[in-house]
């Protein structure tokens, strides 16, 4: 296994697309020495993205975390969030009315930002369902799993309606050891329970890389140019990968050292480079 | 499709094994005209079974409840729940120490009666393993879905330990038109996020036609002797043909009249018969 | 279920994907009026494009059997295909070597047009897989599937490549009765034994919607300018709905009318509108 | 990772199960020592059985083969293969008529012998489906994949009737670093694609284990008293568990010494011991 210097190989690329947890930082904080790589891309005037699976935050409140970690460098245009390509699902296909939805109240924002009704699961009446347009996932705070689960699929089995999953993931990790149920593992239980499609947002699907694409404010970028840095083969890598673009993966998070060779073997998911860290010394 | 007389039908069979729900009883309490069914049963001498997916009560619980509502002729022997069977599993691989479960403190009565000190999730201490010897899914009742089955997910993460679903059924009627998400769906969602295989219980599965083939009392009974009674396709119906015996779908429950002959050809699962309802005039 | 007149839906948008198999033609050859639309298109100036799940022949032949068929409005140009997609896959991500490949020769074209070899996997010794880049999934005829899917195994044994398949579809219809296995189901059954993971192309992945948007020739075009128009609920109008589109599921291919309704409700998947045929009286 | 003792482990059981392939044999012949094992089952009184996903050969071709290789206890009494276990389920199901197949010659034993006539796939006429009871898949050999599998697909399109699958694996070694496609793979597929339930038979089913259980002649056998033993996690050893007789993982096949933890880890699934090989000193 060969492993590369991750600023030559940020040296032969114009845009680079970052993954958040496990890139940039963990449950400690900032991974040490990140903030060079920032500063190195200011200097080279290279443009970048940071793509990550998460509708429980407002895209200002996200560019706020690295503010506060110290990185000044990552403002909100610089954010690509699933919630953020939920809501631009949301605008195109319910023009008005109400949509559910399981999350916190923050999560929200996303739905009432188009001007449509936000109705927490909680408070549907399920013998009242006039004007329900949609259901989304958000968030797995906010409501209660077992009344408003349930509910959900009773919600489904009696209207048709679109249901939008504003994060795929299964799982997030909530310490260096534990992990926690995310909104993609509760919505995948339903999908089966109620037998129906539902309609999901983030990593490894290529909507998301062609939402970044389509942000970039550089002139005549292909994709040979952008870079993908991740440490999750399966959502990362392999939405790189199937978007053609060349793509790190890098060791300070979901892959260790130890066991990134077996795990790029046994999956066929193949990054083009394998760095120690998105760092630069 | 053509509907057949369930007398005449079970004039044929020796031993007549029947599914709970939606076959004997409903959300009203018992199917009209059963009674006269197990007063048949009992004149022609014809052994029969209950083969149930419950975990979350006991044995004689179960019995109890068709007491209550009349019919006299079932008692604790008659009754074969995926409880029984969890607890069977559990006799023979674990024989001494503590089993995590997630239940009722009814539901914990399987492990209890083995001898065996079961740990409600809830009062489990994540940082001291020791005795641990298994898990157990018995109810979705008892324990906060939330808090506990993020719990359950680190406990498997951290010991590798045997899992047992005490029911594989994803949900459960409630009312003439809602259902709720029962062990088999949250046990499906862990098994995928934690990438184990657990050990389920309940029809489908061959092991509860032979738990209860074992207990039959009459001699010289061969499966062609045996007739499987049940509203569900992929459950009832789907098991007993998979353990060679005849089966009758009543649309009393799960599969409704008008889209019987749907779902048969659909599923490729082909009853022996159909009959409107396990009842005799 | 409502039914919407085709040109008054169509008048609304100012660029129409079509799909091609059950929309345009079927075994039958063209379906009778659908010539009439494109006349429409041409003379109102809208632009569009046909977006099909196939690999087996070069985008030309593809345009070619629309002329034959005596349409001369659809040429080279208004073609998306998935191999295209593939093609443009490849390009990015193997730049020179050999790609073995399951297909026919025609289908090698994808291959070769960029520089690279094509090695047929009949051709392929798997004593030396020396310069071996990748593996593509191309057609289901040109082979030997016994022996030349057991060789494809062993080749991802043996050696770790990324692998393609160009068409994603399980099966394709070859008569009004009869379908047959097409890459997709092959493929899926080969990932799950090695237990890698491939790369897909064709609808319902947001790649081929892309890929399309990205050729839109007029200017200014947003997504609510687009209008997808197929006979497939999990392929064409998933896709389209993902990908944001307003979409309409005409009832001339595998959604018949009497079963339409039931259909999306059944599956969740819900078009903007449901139109009788892809025609303009 | 705690290695026991072969003999001293199998001395507390009455009853052994064996798999055959990785255990007792492989591609070069018999695992060295496997005799003298059979030898102290003879001088100890245990009864022992060897239970196969196999149905490409009658009992007694699968009798012979150790005969071959000269272990002369082995007879056809021992053995329990997945082909007679879907032989018993056709006695059940099927009276009379019909039974398409895909297989060998050979493999057809298994519906000959019942009285019923078995029809090879490549003679079935798909437009005269009169007789037609049932649909086998016995053996990876004996037709053409590409004509007999899509044939396979519109025969179950156009009648509804039970598909049995004779051996559930989804490959087979043929070298020691070579696989094949067996049924199970193909079986997969094909139910996948049509959408339909087909009944399959072999390990992990209890289904085997059972059919095995009855035909134990020793007096007085509980499932305490049998010992499972297997080289493959999935199959043998869930199966075993599932049963609940204790498990014997032995490293002489699928299973290597160096990565049988971390498979045991992973999967969850635990045999009760490990052992180097099945074999007496």
């Amino acid at each position: 296994m060969q492993i590369h210097d991750f600023k030559s190989v940020v040296a032969n690329y114009k845009v680079i697309f970052f993954d958040a947890y496990g890139v940039l930082k963990n449950y400690n904080g900032l991974i040490p020495g990140v903030e060079k790589t920032f500063q190195y891309l200011r200097e080279t005037n290279k443009e970048f993205y940071i793509l990550t699976n998460d509708a429980s935050r407002k895209p200002r409140q996200l560019a706020d975390s690295y503010h506060n970690l110290g990185i000044s460098d990552i403002v909100q245009d610089n954010i690509i969030s699933s919630g953020m390509l939920a809501m631009d699902y949301l605008k195109q296909k319910v023009k008005s009315g109400k949509v559910v939805f399981l999350g916190t109240d923050d999560s929200a924002y996303y739905i009432e930002t188009l001007g449509l009704e936000a109705v927490p699961i909680s408070e549907l009446d399920i013998n009242d369902l006039t004007g329900i347009q949609a259901l989304a996932f958000l968030d797995d705070e906010g409501f209660d799993w077992k009344t408003d689960l349930n509910k959900t699929i009773n919600l489904l089995r009696r209207k048709n309606i679109p249901v939008i999953v504003a994060n795929t993931d299964a799982t997030y990790p909530v310490s260096k050891k534990e992990i926690a149920i995310a909104m993609g593992g509760l919505s995948e239980m339903i999908e089966a329970i109620v037998g129906k499609q539902f309609v999901g947002f983030g990593k490894p699907d290529s909507q998301m890389f062609i939402f970044a694409y389509e942000h970039i404010k550089t002139a005549n970028i292909e994709k040979k140019d952008i870079l993908m840095v991740g440490d999750t083969l399966h959502t990362d890598i392999l939405g790189g990968n199937k978007f053609g673009l060349d793509t790190v993966l890098v060791l300070t998070g979901n892959t260790q050292s130890e066991d990134a060779e077996v795990r790029i073997r046994s999956s066929g998911i193949i990054p083009t480079y394998i760095c120690e860290a998105a760092t630069i010394e």
